[in-house]
């Protein structure tokens, strides 16, 4: 019998974080746990607000689930296929139970999850992402990550050269560019792009609105960076259509509702000709950890969301000069957890 | 380290078998072992002359592959990557590697390879094809089948309907019909599918040329019963350009270079709303137990490749009624295979 375990859990940023839809000092999450004769898998649903999902929302979904008729924590498609379809939405907590899942799995074979997807470990680099700010402020962050080897540098509020300028008297590290389809007219994002190019950005997310359709295409067309989905990329029959509008896509374990899905885009995008960054939001490493054993299969790395906030209940890989150092633990990396010891600070 | 080895293996038909595009009764194949530390993998190529890979061609492949790079047998993207690119094309010789390195890989988890796949093990209802043929010899292979659940009947060349009234006179039961690109006027086609509607046929499989794309586009908006692509569905980029002429698609192990590319194939089919066909080549047991290890994926089912043939050098799971009855052995599914009795009959 597999049983399923959840705790609130209020995740504190060490800064308060701001992107071109808005500003936040929290993020509300559910951790999960699975048993199974024993052995136990850890789980994370991390839900930024302006994505509609809530601690309210998860548990709901929670209490809804009922296992008792899986007694095989291997049946992995019929399991999450249930789970799918319990009731619509609801990516990040359907994430959690996977991630799960996936933990146990990897716990009852004794092999990292990175195996179990026929994937190798290797060191990879994540970038540190810059929040919009004050010039001042952006130069002491990017102080700060003189470690990383890129920063992802959040754009599409009114001060997108300041930020640059600021940005460009501390480093000359390539940048990743996130815009949160903040720009809105596509001649002046082209503009924009083509600065940015200058100024050594390696690609461009989401520029304009993910429902800007013949903007986005325009664009795609004519940007000499690639551009890369972020909104507009959910689920896996997002990347079907992908190519119409971007790039590359970024996949993140709470908009695909976890590892199987992912990989599945991962591998299908790859196949497409499309780029992939793997990305995540404000998470605990419990979700990082489990991002990070897909990380073979991207282009691009941005696996920092466990870095900015300070009530971090578990432990996963290493970080080391910018590196995440996989480690070859069982299921998705985490070291020791202990569930009873967290503690529900709703 | 892990060792390959091959055996050039000529499949001999119990009947010589007609489709639209000509007639045979042997079906060149190679079988490979991979072996590590002891525990060994079995795969297959089978080569039905038509898709261009021959005895020669696979041998010839098989002697570039250096996998002395590689000594964990669990990073299969590396592995596969590799293989992928070591030249272009040759995708059965590329899925008897892929197949031989997914039994290696369940026999060292010790866990059969649907479960790798996180799969349950069901009966699946495997179809069982007639060929093309006088209307008396088809009277007699239908009664030779009479335990098989599903009929998949060759159409396309000139008996088209002499064949189905001969079926009609024996059995009621429901038909696949695979027209392997044999009708040539779509008006035509469109014609013989609303007849074959209405004598129980359950789906089309590719009844004009593959490249006929705007006559396939035209008869997918108008046929009253799904149409499955085969030849026009190669490897994983056709799934994402798929829903333009199909609404479903055939996999097989020996187009889409083995199981793991099949497996996701598969999944961004459904997830795409693609009906799922699993079907075969004239094959050993050993790339048929293979294949049904992705069988809770489909929604239909012809993996009879290895019934039709005399010199089966494998033993996989039992058939009852029709029915494949998936064991729980390691690996793909071999019952104590014995690689030193095979011999070549080349």
């Amino acid at each position: 019998m597999i049983q399923l375990s959840h705790k609130a859990y209020t995740l504190l940023k060490k800064h308060p974080f701001r992107i071109a839809s808005g500003i936040r000092t929290s993020t509300p999450a559910v951790l999960v746990r699975l048993k199974y004769e024993g052995v136990e898998g850890f789980g994370e649903a991390s839900m930024p607000p302006l994505y509609g999902e809530s601690i309210a929302s998860a548990t709901a979904f929670l209490s809804k689930i009922d296992l008792s008729a899986f007694n095989d924590p291997l049946c992995t498609e019929d399991i999450l296929s249930y789970i799918n379809d319990v009731v619509p939405g609801n990516p990040a907590v359907k994430a959690a139970i996977d991630i799960a899942l996936h933990d146990l799995t990897g716990k009852l074979l004794n092999i990292p999850i990175h195996q179990y997807f026929g994937l190798s470990a290797r060191s990879l680099p994540t970038s540190k992402t810059i929040g919009i700010d004050r010039p001042e402020i952006i130069r002491k962050k990017v102080n700060e990550a003189s470690k990383y080897k890129y920063l992802k540098v959040k754009l599409g509020g009114d001060n997108d050269h300041a930020i640059i300028e600021a940005i460009r008297k501390e480093t000359d590290k390539p940048l990743y560019i996130d815009v949160n389809q903040g720009w809105k007219d596509r001649n002046e994002a082209l503009e924009k792009i083509l600065w940015l190019k200058e100024k050594g950005a390696i690609f461009i997310e989401q520029p304009m609105s993910k429902n800007a359709f013949s903007d986005m295409e325009w664009l795609a067309s004519k940007s000499p960076l690639p551009i890369v989905g972020d909104e507009g990329i959910q689920r896996l029959p997002d990347i079907i259509t992908a190519k119409n509008f971007y790039h590359g896509v970024n996949i993140k374990l709470m908009k695909s509702t976890g590892l199987r899905e992912a990989f599945i885009m991962a591998m299908t995008a790859r196949k497409a000709g499309l780029k992939v960054l793997l990305g995540c939001m404000s998470e605990t490493s419990c979700a990082i950890a489990a991002a990070s054993q897909l990380g073979t299969l991207a282009d691009w790395i941005d696996l920092d969301g466990n870095l900015g906030i300070t009530n971090n209940p578990f432990k996963g890989h290493m970080l080391k000069n910018g590196l995440i150092i996989q480690n070859k633990l069982p299921g998705i990396g985490l070291k020791t957890p202990q569930w009873n010891k967290i503690i529900t600070n709703e």
